[in-house]
């Protein structure tokens, strides 16, 4: 059978990478359908991502696997294989605001995700009809100072019974513990509305409208141990003046924030992002 | 003779305050080109710009003056007159970067500003070609840590010899003392290269580059004692991805600079600017 | 009871106008929130748009009806007056294509619009879970060449028994005969699938992609006899590249799509537009 | 000696390509500083735009050329080899609005553009001094209906003369003869000051002020035969209102102008583009 699989690579830059690459996909038979590199001439860092179909019955993920390996430890390679027929589970985390989410609800019934949305968890009871409305599983888990560890441990269990690949924060307003961040590493993303790093923190809005800025933003982001310094995924801004009251940006910013949050997840979910130095490469 | 005047009003709201202005205009006989009116509900604060033709030969500036005076004073009125046959004059200080100096002498040229440039001073000799192109007299001012202090007199003394209304800071990389901010309150513009509040201070391009945002900007602003946190005038940004490097963010960052520092310089002429609350009322 | 009120105006300019309605506005004892006003100097036309307060037992509406209507004669206005506390009423119609609908509903939820969503008519079924789960009644009328003059009669049936004050196409993919669109003149919006006047008809995006544009575009417009040509309300555009095939366009377009057509409901709901020359003066 | 090269290819998509041509380079020591690829998936065709170092003592260009012929003729390949330290040769024409001009002498001067600025040709004398100052040589050649084509006899040995790789019209208000644009194919860039295919031919701002479009574009492409239909390189657009009268759109199409032509230009030096089905491929 035809299945498509993306490899992202990261490595030191050598010269020979892309001939080993290329050749072994040769080798195998496959059929290249995008292929994009970047390098960081400063660094000396190598990173690509490979799109390409092939036969299964001629060379299974195994046996690629299993080549594949010597060839990248040579290079030293980071290196994901991931075959496009098997679907991410995400699950999505939401608090009162509900925009971004009833936004992911409805892109994945239009087709724009390749995943499964397993889960919605919540803080607020507010999200369960829209759940219910799109057949996702939906648990309720407001959290208190003195709740939030056993909360936190109560979600990683879900996570975990679900084998969740990608935490989605849709305006989830809870810190998450950095014991739950790093459980996740570079699978959470969240959407901050501001344009980071301006305005971190609580009430960017608030603080755009009293700093008088004449574009807002919304930023899509990896979540770190350090609040709202994860590597950037993607940002958009949009124009605001004095008629735009505090009542205006939060609305315009909702539209933002839809965007940047969609195609960050789009985008994870197409293998599309590398990370390194606390930035993103992103192949679109 | 028709001239050509605008009025900037900046005072409580209340009640009355558009019939009492379009009243006086009527009795005057003044016939309005544009009007444009904002309104904080939240501070209760009325903002307008009036901008009308009057036969001055029925109503000299003087008694327009004298008979709107009792009127503003009834409203608590802050208010300005200006007839835009008398153009301002404007001063640029720049230093080694020269792109919006040259952006800002062939916009002159083009008519877009109703200014004369009587004034260049550089801390740098390289804008001497470009200033004797235009004919505007340029001044070589090189400053050191132990002279700032007597350049600034002598930057001082030029503009009250120039009757200069407006200093321009084309990327001057210097920092002006509060007491030269002080004499010339909101009639100093600059244009920091990101979009504030990110990225104050030094080097923002290596910032914003270590920082991995996705999009850069830029920030004209007047100037007040406390570096970059005068009201903002005007921002814009560009995407930048994995393939701009340092030099790229700074290539794609001068076109931005130009941009939003011509339109300040712009609207300021066109008094089109007022401030409240550290932030700025345009109306463009 | 103090109410709020939303006064549109047009007519030819002339010296007084202003005065002559903030007059009037004083003398009965109204607050105003916001005003807009616009020139058009060439053709020697005046808008205005004011919003104010006014306490309903010292002045009802049909009280400034009958004492504004002298001084609009007088001025030769067009004008309309309309209280917020009266939501209008909306009908969406809707083809296959469910993004802008489940945009729109999602908008009306979060208290965007001013508004009752009454109604929504479609040519396809697969809108009624949507409408069910957003308790908006929903009418499947089917449409072929040979039954539209029936369907338009009963759409138009429909239209009247729920005193609608604006149809919304929401994507949706039948060409609207004279009649009908005369029945509502300039009280249907239509979203375009491209940048007008680039790519009128049917298929923009296929249209765009052949041409090879560096940007999409969406239009929102008001509804004329001629198809696309309407008075334009808002237009946005997204960058694309050779990275996004026909498939790509579209999906970028969508989000675009959704934009403009929600910017345009908004404004047409908060009476923000006005039309001439075939053109709109929107007051945002 | 290190050299800096870039080698275009564009071919029928096939498997092995990318290692064919990794190997050729690993072969001849190359060191890849950039690459970057492009499949239509629906045509079946393939791209390639690779930037390279390599010891000119080791491989020289011409046998580089005479070993890489081989290659390319197995897989049908168009394809073109530049070296960096060979500068272009750039003629730019120009009428009287000499805002586009002004801003790539500018640029130039910038180290912007890798290329010599050769010659400047205008049927208008006012870009005289400006030529002057930078230093290019200036003709004036003034064109009416019945010299145009002696005009152009002349402008063609100019170029020949000067060896010129790429014209650039930089608001040449003058309709090139089909003779001369397949003189110089793919070589010619032209900046329309519209959103193309909106608004082709004379005066686009007036046209769009005429329909009210929300936002002007301005468009740089290579001129083909057919006016305003050769592929599109860069476009981009500014937000217009009521507010902004024809003079208002002209100025801010002016920016828009000078930012797309001279995204075109430094892309076109830069060996990013390739065309095909009159579109552009662009590697930014």
């Amino acid at each position: 059978m035809l299945k498509t699989a993306i490899l992202l690579i990261d490595c030191p830059d050598r010269k020979g990478i892309v001939a080993a690459i290329a050749n072994f996909l040769v080798h195998h038979d496959a059929n290249i359908l995008h292929a994009d590199q970047h390098q960081d001439i400063d660094l000396a860092l190598f990173f690509m991502r490979v799109e390409f179909t092939l036969d299964d019955t001629r060379c299974s993920e195994q046996h690629f696997r299993s080549t594949f390996a010597p060839l990248a430890e040579e290079f030293q390679m980071d290196w994901r294989l991931n075959y496009t027929d098997v679907p991410q589970n995400v699950a999505i985390f939401v608090s009162s605001y509900l925009h971004c989410l009833a936004d992911l609800l409805h892109r994945q019934q239009t087709g724009e995700f390749n995943c499964n949305l397993s889960l919605i968890i919540s803080n607020h009871p507010s999200a369960q009809a829209l759940a219910d409305f799109h057949q996702v599983p939906f648990h309720y888990l407001p959290v208190t100072a003195s709740t939030k560890a056993y909360v936190e441990a109560k979600q990683l269990e879900l996570l975990a019974a679900n084998s969740i690949d990608l935490v989605v924060l849709a305006r989830y307003m809870q810190v998450l513990s950095p014991q739950f961040v790093n459980a996740y590493p570079r699978r959470i993303i969240n959407v901050h509305h501001s344009f980071l790093p301006a305005f971190t923190g609580a009430r960017p809005y608030h603080a755009a409208f009293a700093r008088g800025v004449k574009l807002i933003g919304a930023t899509s982001h990896y979540v770190t141990e350090v609040l709202d310094e994860g590597p950037i995924i993607e940002q958009d801004v949009v124009r605001v003046s004095q008629n735009d009251q505090l009542s205006g940006l939060m609305q315009k910013g909702r539209d933002l924030e839809r965007l940047v949050l969609s195609r960050a997840v789009r985008w994870h979910l197409g293998h599309r992002i590398l990370c390194y130095a606390n930035k993103t490469v992103v192949f679109t």
